[in-house]
Parts: structure tokens; sequence; C-alpha cells
């Protein structure tokens, strides 16, 4: 990455998070992708549609109209298009029937909706294959959720690094997250089907000042994962006592800002209405912190022409994920792989053990 | 203007609106003309001047100096001018008849004072032609005029094409304006000197949600003008209860910013201080809408690379108006006409008619 | 300098003014040298160094991180660094003995501190020449100092022209600095070592308003002095009366920003307690007038695509200020000398002489 700006990749042929299913209701909601302007709006039946945010006529943001009668309608001239971008209705014209003329088409993305979440195509105009990523599903007695979210100001890349970056958790986030002793685990990465994980082995059980561990001989079952193209996961459990799954969904609204939205997904012993709170406290503490250092990040970055990153072999996942990112994105062009020549840290072996202290 | 970023165009030898002459005291004033900064005074005998708003010395800007003896003085080593951009004195100089120097002449603009307008000539050290556009006298026992003006988030052409432009009213300004159902009416369109025209057939008297024409059976005489370069004109009467006439006067201060100001002149049987008061608040709630509608339609082509429009029989003006800008700024370079291949809707007859609905 | 764009000169091998001692104490500081950002901190025995601000781990700002033992430690992982650039440890790394790899190194400044200023030397990883600008010692029995600074926003060349111009001073600062009165003087430019000065002659003693020269015959001592890279210096004594000196040092933040302290020392027949606040208050207001001024003229350039400046024989070091700044710069490229073309008014003679009024 020595002679890049910023690790921006944005492979177009998957499901991208577009927004929660409960914040679209009636009215059309603008979302960017990759600076691509879109509105997302409920149509026939209120199944969710998403267009390019333009009205052909004027360029009027269409976002800024309404829903009618199950079209989204131009605030400007009152332009009606269905959820596949199909001119409706040109008001004033004496033949309505010449309404849906080609050139009067908006460009449209596929939407999926599922777990709760409007899932976009990112290419337009084009036919999707696949699914969307699936939510974990955690049961038990006391299962719960708390779900937040947060534009940072950063590469999708940088945000997902972040989320599955061990070793500031033990800096950063000291107190919070964990305790001021070190303890050696050892992390193993390894290949899984659209992308990568981290298995942790070792790390005693505790949560901020607290550690378990070194008296009960307890340790965390733990995993960080990355999934093409912007999901990043983390799992905590220790059997027959607790199971946390914080599943982060990433929309890059632009090539330096970045949409997450954190669903965490718990069981324990604890009764729900316990656990909720505090793991909605911690999550956005911990979230207020790195926001602040992302964005700081990317400034300085900016202001210096460009990366200048050295890795380490405590670099568990971040050169793994880049590799896939970019990967993705070059096989939808046929182009070369200009991902050779990585940092030190991340041999290309599919599975691989590192021992570190946190 | 597929290909095209914004659809701008600055002919420069015409007259363009300034200020207005009360706008203009005993203080030099800022006037931005298509980003060239001018600074107006009044010089000798309180006759308005414009120059480039730099001091050839250390190019502070003269405007933020002061108006001394009918002279521009600048406000950082006191040099002065006068209204033809002559230096006058450079404080300090042992033999202050040396000041005119060639090299310290301030660039200035032709400047003509009419009807309460401040005109300048868009090209700079250049003998106009011509005269500045004529407001017209609106006269009658209760003749009566309201002035307001607004900058515009646009390009001069946008706001031109907005203030022409009948289908729109019909839809967001609809309730101030025009009513609720829709009536057929005939626009025919005809060239005039320097500028082109419409005027609307069978259009019902009424004003938002009241509408007389059905049962009375009058209609309006309406018609919407574009004058060259910056002018356009709203008229409607009916003939012995009154006529309005609102003229506006654009100013492009940058290719997206505008300065427009509606002179708006009537004359009815109702008293001048019962007309004022709803002329001028009906006026600015239509302002505020359109300058809304316009400053988002700018923002959405600027953040996609360009407009992307597409017209309809209803975009009576827009296009020839466009034709006409262009066409006068390339004879002023004796360039190729490049405004071939016009968009639907814009046949180049002298006179058109189309039927439509508002 | 017709053509260029701003008068923008930063020779690299010389020592630039970068905080006074006193604003480095136990936090890191963030200071920009020309676009460049450094961090400076107190390392092992408290000796102030600079670093490029960037950790090259993942390029947060160092500048956000904190000193500890001697060290400064980045705020993101937590890696540190002497004062040198040299990591020296990676929390979380077995064998720590690694930490200062090659590619971990932060580029650094070599730095001094003396007279209270802590200088650093323009390019980076490079042994200093020289020492840094001394400042002038003022001694009496009545002997004190002011000091005040202010982020300019202007290029460091026009904050140097503008402190060492006189004719502004007797029209911007009028009834601060210079009475009403005009009065003939004569300035001496002269080459000195690595600068330029003006020694001014037959001005009359006074201050605002009051003006002694006319009846006592008095004249001040007036000297306006530059020093490569960065220093203006303007002396005024009478002799056996009093004795100021105003050095200011300039910090070029980045092309249009340049940081400026001014160091007024005194002595004189009045105790300090009382020209200590008039001088403090009347050296900020003439510094509040010269930033709108300067920041203006900025403005004005860069809306106008560039500088268009013309001088007269009134601007008796400006231009020489810019050939030396230019000469020092191009001396370090071995690049050609283009301060060819000089405007009027700046004749080459190591020793010239004007006279005008003031």
């Amino acid at each position: 990455m020595e002679d890049a700006k910023h690790s921006v990749a944005f492979p177009r042929r998957w499901w991208y998070p577009a927004c929660r299913s409960s914040e679209l209701s009636g009215k059309p909601l603008a979302v960017p992708l990759m600076d691509r302007p879109l509105v997302l709006f409920r149509g026939a039946d209120r199944a969710p549609a998403a267009l390019l945010d333009r009205c052909p006529h004027r360029n009027y943001p269409l976002s800024l109209g309404c829903v009618t009668e199950g079209a989204l309608e131009c605030g400007y001239h009152g332009w009606r298009f269905d959820g596949g971008g199909t001119c409706l209705r040109v008001p004033g014209l004496l033949d309505e029937s010449t309404a849906a003329s080609s050139n009067r088409r908006v460009s449209s993305h596929a939407v999926v909706e599922r777990d709760g979440v409007v899932w976009v195509w990112g290419e337009p105009d084009r036919r999707p294959t696949g699914q969307p990523f699936p939510l974990p599903k955690v049961e038990g007695p006391n299962a719960g959720e708390v779900v937040f979210h947060y534009d940072l100001d950063c590469t999708m890349h940088a945000a997902i690094e972040n989320a599955l970056d061990v070793p500031h958790t033990a800096f950063l986030h000291r107190g919070i997250f964990r305790g001021n002793t070190a303890h050696r685990v050892t992390a193993v990465r390894r290949d899984i089907e659209d992308g990568i994980e981290a298995q942790y082995l070792g790390e005693p059980v505790g949560m901020g000042p607290v550690r378990l561990g070194r008296r009960s001989g307890l340790t965390f079952d733990h995993w960080d994962r990355f999934f093409l193209p912007s999901i990043a996961q983390v799992e905590y459990a220790v059997d027959g006592w607790f199971r946390i799954v914080n599943t982060i969904l990433h929309l890059p609204l632009s090539p330096l800002r970045t949409r997450a939205w954190f669903i965490v997904r718990f069981s324990s012993r604890l009764p729900v209405p316990v656990v909720r709170p505090i793991a909605l406290l911690r999550g956005k503490q911990i979230l207020l912190q790195d926001a602040r250092v992302l964005a700081a990040q990317t400034e300085r970055v900016r202001s210096l022409g460009g990366e200048r990153f050295t890795s380490t072999e405590l670099d568990v996942l971040g050169n793994g994920i880049w590799r896939l990112l970019r990967r993705a994105e070059r096989a939808e062009t046929d182009g070369a792989d200009d991902t050779a020549g990585e940092p030190e840290g991340d041999p290309r072996q599919p599975e691989h053990a590192v021992t570190f202290e946190v």
C-alpha cells in the first residue's frame, strides 16, 4: 500500500446494508452508496425499492419528494416513478400513457429485506446473485439484542480493521474493555468462505478491570471474522455461561466515510433487562473512542498524501481483509491482482498462528 | 447538454444589473460579476463607477476602503483612484503628479444608471453598445411597485428557466399560485428581438384555490418572456381589471450563484395599499420555495458530475433560453455554434404551439 | 512576480521558531511547518524533540498521544518513540527488543532551545549548520519585554513585508502609530549578512498624534531589518532616552498561513510597569489592523488567481526580501536564479537611498 492514497475498495456485485427496516416507512430516504446518492422508498405493497436519487427531468433529488399511491413523486414538477424506476406520470402531459418513455427511466438497484435490514445490490440495473449476509441467531432463555449505529470518518477498510483489531483494545479501551495486566494469547488465522477469521486461544475471562481467568482457569471462546464485502463479526462465549455476537454491518457512504450498524445479540445467565443497558453503554463508549481515533487517522493520512502503514504480526486480520476486498473488486473488472507485496506479518498461508500479549 | 457540467453561459457584451441605485450611497460596494470582483462607488458628481476590486499596489480589495473627495481610496496604503480607474494619488510620493502611471491603472467597467438600477457592462475596458433593458411602465389609477431580491444557489440559466416555467407552479406552488384542478391551456412560443416569449391561451382567471375562470369565462392574458442576457418577465392581465408585470433582473455572481431582483409592477381596481402587501407576501413565499428547489437541484447536479436533463414539450422556454445565451456567448468569440442536438420538445421554428394542462 | 501565484518560498536548511519554551511542558504539541505536521515534546532529560506527527503503524497523529517515561506514546496502540524517532516499544510483542525496527522509525528534525524559543531545523533527518537567530539584548535600568503572537492568513513574505513597511503605518495605523502631518524622511537600504536593512534618517520623534520632532529637533534612530529565513526586526531609539527592538519570528504554517511571535524588548527613562501595558496594547492594536488587511489581501490574490503587484520606490524592502528568500530556496536545489526582472523601485545596488513623506 506504499504508493496508494487510502485503502479504498468497493466491490459492486455484493449486497450492502442500506438501512434498517424500521427506518423506511412512508417517506423516501436518502442513502449514499460510495458517493452515489440513492433514494429508498416503499412502493407497491410496501416493498422496498432503491433508485438513483435524481429526477431525469431537471435532476432534483427524488428523496426530497414524497411517496404517493406506491410511487415516488418528485418535489419539483411532480413526476412519478415506480420501484423499478419507470416513469408513471408527467403532470400536464395530455396523453399520460406516453410518460413511461425510456429516457425518463431512473437507474435502480435490486433490494432485499431480511433480518430487519434493507440490503441493496451494489451495482445498478443488474440482477443480483446470492443472498445478503445472514445475521446470526443467538438463542437461549435470556436472549436479547441491542443495536446502535454511527457514521465513521474513515475508509470502510479502516473501520473493519479497527473492529477486528485486538491489540488496540488493551490500550485505547484500557479499563473499559481489557484490564491492565497482560496475558499471553494465541491467534489462529484461517480463511473461510468469502472471508477470513481469527480464533483466539488462552484469553482469560474478564471484562475491564475484572479478570476471572487467573483464578478460575476459564478462557473465552473468541472469534473475529470478516465477510465480504463489509461485515465484521466479533464473538465471545464461555460455554454454559454466555454468548455474545456483535455483527457490524458497514455501508461505504463515500471513500472516507463509513456507516456502521452494531447488531449485538447475546444470551447469558442474567436477565435481558440487566444485560441490555450494560451492553449498550459499554458498546457506545468503545465506539466513541474508536470513532475519534479513526477520524484523526483519516485526517492525518489525507494531510500527508496517503497511507504509510507498517504492520507487525499483531495485525492479525487487517492485511488479509484488504487483500480480500481488493481481489473482489478486481474480479469484477478482470484486472490484474495487485495485492502482491504485502507488508510483514501477513503470510498467505490458509492457516497461521501468532502469539502475543493483551 | 448531455456531456456538459452545468449550463453556464456568460455573454459579456451586454448590460448586467449590478445593484439598485438606492444601494449605492457614500460607501464603496463589492459586487461579484461571474467571479470577477467589482467595486462600485459614486465618484465625481455622484456618478456611479465600477472598477476591478483590487488595488494594483498590493492587491487589497478597494471595496474595503472608502470614498474621499469623489475618489476611491484603498484602505492599506491610501492610494486613490477616479471612476475610470486612473490613480490620482500615492501618499508619500514626493511628486504626486507621477501618480497616474499606467501600471497603476485599475480595470474599469462602463456604468449606466437607469430606472433606479445601476447597470454595468459585462466586458471591462470596453465602450458599450446599446442601452440596458428598459423596465416596463405599468400605469393606471392604482399603479404600484414592490421589489425584493435573493441570491439563488444555481446557474443563471436554471434561475431564468424556473422563473418562466409554468408546470412547476401548478405542483410546487400548489395552493399559493395555482389551484388543484387542471385546465387545458395552449402556449404559443415565438422569437422576439434578443429574446423569446410564450403566450398562454385559455388560462382561467384565478389565484391559489380561487378560480373564477370556469364560471366567468374570463381568461388571463399571460406572457412569459426572456431577454438577453439575463432578464425574465412574467406578465398577467385581465383587460379592464388588472395588469401585473414581474421583471426579474439576474446578475450571475458566479457560475452557480445568481442574484435576482424581482421588480413587480401592477395596476388594478384595488387600492395600492391593499395590493402591495399581498404581492410582497405571495412573491416571497413562492421565491423561497423556488430557492430551495434550485439549490437542491444544483447540489445534485454537482454531486453527480453534471446535468443530465430530459425535456418534454411542457418545457416551453428552457431550451430556447439556453440556445440564445450560448449563441450570444459564441458570437463574441466567433466560435462554432454548439447548440445543435437539442433535446426533444424544442423545435426551432420561430413560432410553435403546445397544449397541456395546468 | 507577474506570473506567480503567491510569493511563497521555503528555504529548508535554516532554523525556524517552532514554539516558545514555555509552551512545551509535559504534553506533546502539534506544530505545522509549511504543511508538514510536526509533534514537539520533551523527551529524556526534558530535552525538546521534533518528530513527524504520524505513527508509522496506522498513521495516527502522535501529538494526540502522551509523553511517558521520556518517550512519546501513540494514543491508538501505545507504540513509543524517543526524541530521535526510534521505536522503543510495541505493546503486545513478545520480544520487545525487536521494537526498534528501521521501518518503525519516525522522521525527526534537529531542535535547539535558545532565548526561550524552541527552534527546529527545516529539513528532516539532517544535521543542522549554524545557530538560530540570536534575540537582541536590550539593556538598561528600565529594561523590559512583552511578547504576543498571532496566526496571520497570508504568506510569510507578505507578513514580513508588512512588518517592515513604513508607508502603510502613516495611513492604516494613522492616529495610533504616526501622526496626521507628513514629514520628509530618507531611507537608506543596504545589504547585511543573510539579510537586508533600511535605515531611516530625519524622522521626527513622536508617537500617534504627539510629534516632538518639529520643535525639539529630535529625530529617531530607526532601522528595519530582515534576516533569513523568517525574522523581521524594527528598532527605534533616541539616544539617552529609550530604545525599543521588536523582533518578529515567523513560522510558515502553510503557504498562506504564518505564525508570528512579536518579541518586544525595550529600555527607557520610564519604569517598566508603565511601559509594558502601553507597548502591549499598542502592539496588539496595530497587529489586529494588519491581520485584517493581510487576510483580505490574501483572499483577493487567491480569488483572482495570483499576485499582480506594482511597486514604487516607497516599497523599500519588500522586493529585496523576496529576492533573498527565493535565492536561499534556490541555493538548496542548485536551480537557476529566477529573481531577474524585478519591479521598479528596487535597484540592486548594495546601498541605495530614497526620500519620501510619512
